[in-house]
């Protein structure tokens, strides 16, 4: 695909097919992703794939535990604005897509937000090109059971940076509205 | 250009062509560049283009200036790595090229590094399917003299996040070695 065309034609999808996506193409993915530029080259991130449903579903309960206890320690927090849905026991913070790639790294590493973020960039792309979307659900990262943790494999000197859901798209949402770009200067 | 290929064929720059790039191109990349997604749509990165030679420099002294403080305060900094080149006179941190996009954005924006990270793969690919190069240039992100901060345009209440350099390439170097993809576990 052109990839202007892609680049408008990308969105953020909330909404899946049930059809499931094979991991062949995850990993085709994933390998493109890897592509992304890193600070000093480090490349630190790595990738955990889940596509079983009850344990997406547990994840999901363990992350809105944990954002449920940040709220009540810090109850002016914006996570307020999401606390009627955290406290619902139907909502699914993954939106009940088929499909989870947490996005991980050493914590040591001193951009890893902005090295997974360039990477996460890529991945949605290189998704978008196959017909697939994507969306990073910020809600996702709070994982701290170290049981889960463990049955991920994520290492004890590592942490979640993005949860990206990935599936085929129910529908195709409009583009959501985009501001001129601001450029504040020009020297 | 097709997706995967630009993917393949992007480079970070290092060395550029004296010829300027035009304000129309770069503000055809920016406009682009506005289509990466952010969190809950926010929308926080704004732009500085600089060309002016002489500016050029004294962000790169400014920048040099302020990590040597930091250096002095923290010897056992990884800027220890950099501390021949920052004394160095002669020494550009933004090699020379002969344009510097700031991303920029407020600092009360949450997620503001991720926001802009994001931005900048989309402003990377963008410029290198023009067949631009760029490069993130950690080290141009210390300008602190309010001054020269004013001068630009840069609202107290923002911080720069990705100094990106962008040019036409003086050569295309090989493409960096990738470890293989660190597929932790799929469930």
């Amino acid at each position: 695909m052109d990839f202007q065309t892609l680049l408008k034609n990308r969105r953020s999808i909330r909404e899946f097919q049930e059809k499931e996506v094979p991991l062949s193409i995850l990993k085709e993915i994933i390998q493109e992703t890897c592509l992304a530029p890193t600070a000093s080259n480090a490349q630190p991130c790595k990738f955990v794939i889940i596509q079983n449903r009850g344990f997406l579903k547990r994840l999901s309960d363990d992350s809105k535990q944990s954002l449920l206890s940040d709220l009540a320690r810090n109850p002016e927090s914006p996570l307020k604005n999401y606390e009627a849905n955290l406290r619902d026991g139907n909502f699914n913070v993954f939106y009940n897509a088929s499909c989870l790639i947490y996005v991980i790294g050493p914590k040591n590493i001193q951009f890893l937000d902005v090295d997974c973020a360039l990477t996460v960039a890529y991945l949605m792309l290189s998704a978008s090109s196959r017909g697939l979307g994507t969306c990073w659900i910020g809600l996702g990262a709070h994982v701290r059971d170290p049981k889960i943790l463990g049955e991920m494999g994520i290492p004890g000197d590592c942490r979640i940076v993005a949860p990206i859901i990935i599936g085929y798209p129910a529908s195709i949402p409009p583009a959501s509205d985009r501001h001129a770009p601001d450029i504040v200067k020009v020297i």
